[in-house]
């Protein structure tokens, strides 16, 4: 077979890339393998030990595709300093769509594998710090505003917001029945009314868990 | 080789268990392979073979021993009725000393592959279920004592609390440095705090992330 024209390349690589994406959304990392992408495509292995020679090859290939699909998936408006933002910013991680949840199973998938090489650990930890440090920001508005007590923390509040959302990522994606996409975002909204203070136009505080928004 | 007395037996068996808690420990599920555990125990993969004639057997023990582990525990006194005993709960589940680490750590991994199959999937959820059933009569309590509002949703703050934890082990899993044991405590008392209403006698609400215990 003469090789492929430079247009078919790069259709044939969108090609593998959906098809590498679709193995992760249904099986993980764990069930990342040659043999099921080119079961997904319908070409033979050795078509595709062209594109990933090594194992190592396709989980880096996995791994980069999904930073990148992360990076460019729609993100909602960032409305108005604050909590606001710091709202947007979580509910742009939650699964509340189809695309949200595959992407959120792949990351999760993921941790196995970084949790087992050093390399991969910094990587993931460093992701983190900057998911903190995007947040942070918003917190310290929040706080200027009013919104927040004086004596918060927001390195420490940044933290438990990015732990409330990615421990109800897994709880959502292992019975989204319990936790469909109203319940989640009522929860996000109580666990930040939970962190403000009362608003000054004398709203009183909600309830945890009683489904109120204050801002 | 004659087979080994029973007493040899059950001592084999431990350390074949052993072998397999220290593989999952240090390379998650994903590096879970009859000849890892082998290599552990310093033993040839056939003689594994008759323990584990497949690779299911093999996850099949890995998950017992995980559920058997973590059911089998040291754990905290449950001192009083309400938040105090939801926070030991939730210290019980947090990687404070090197065996929890573990013990999370192989948790965490687990779940590449139990979204991979609905039956792990189903026993996942069910899983989650009963911690927050196991949670949840202790906010009704905490709310009867008047340590939450009246409005508080019980059934809602049990699921905000797995999840706050369980976010928080997967950032401290990885970045074990930015996460020390007081570090974890603190931003647990602080989630607590959030959610309780100021204290009877008049101690003042105290601010998010500045480290107060209220409780």
């Amino acid at each position: 077979m003469p090789p492929p024209a430079p247009g078919d390349r790069e259709a044939r690589r969108k090609d593998v890339s959906e098809a590498v994406w679709h193995v992760l959304a249904d099986k993980g990392f764990g069930g990342l393998t040659l043999r099921a992408v080119a079961a997904a495509m319908g070409v033979s292995t050795g078509m595709l030990m062209h594109y990933f020679p090594t194992k190592r090859a396709l989980i880096t290939h996995a791994l980069d595709l999904l930073e990148k699909r992360t990076a460019e998936r729609p993100r909602r408006a960032r409305p108005a300093a604050g909590l606001a933002t710091v709202r947007a910013i979580l509910l742009d991680i939650l699964p509340l769509a189809p695309d949200d949840t595959a992407r959120n199973r792949i990351w999760v998938s993921s941790w196995d594998l970084s949790l087992a090489d050093d390399g991969l650990t910094t990587e993931q930890a460093d992701r983190y710090t900057r998911l903190r440090s995007a947040i942070r920001p918003h917190l310290d508005a929040a706080r200027d505003l009013g919104e927040l007590p004086a004596a918060a923390d927001p390195d420490q509040l940044a933290a438990a917001a990015v732990a409330f959302t990615h421990g109800l990522v897994v709880q959502a994606l292992f019975d989204p029945g319990r936790f469909p996409q109203d319940v989640q975002i009522t929860m996000l909204d109580d666990f930040l009314a939970s962190t403000a203070l009362p608003r000054p136009d004398g709203g009183s505080r909600p309830a945890p868990g009683a489904g109120a928004r204050s801002y």
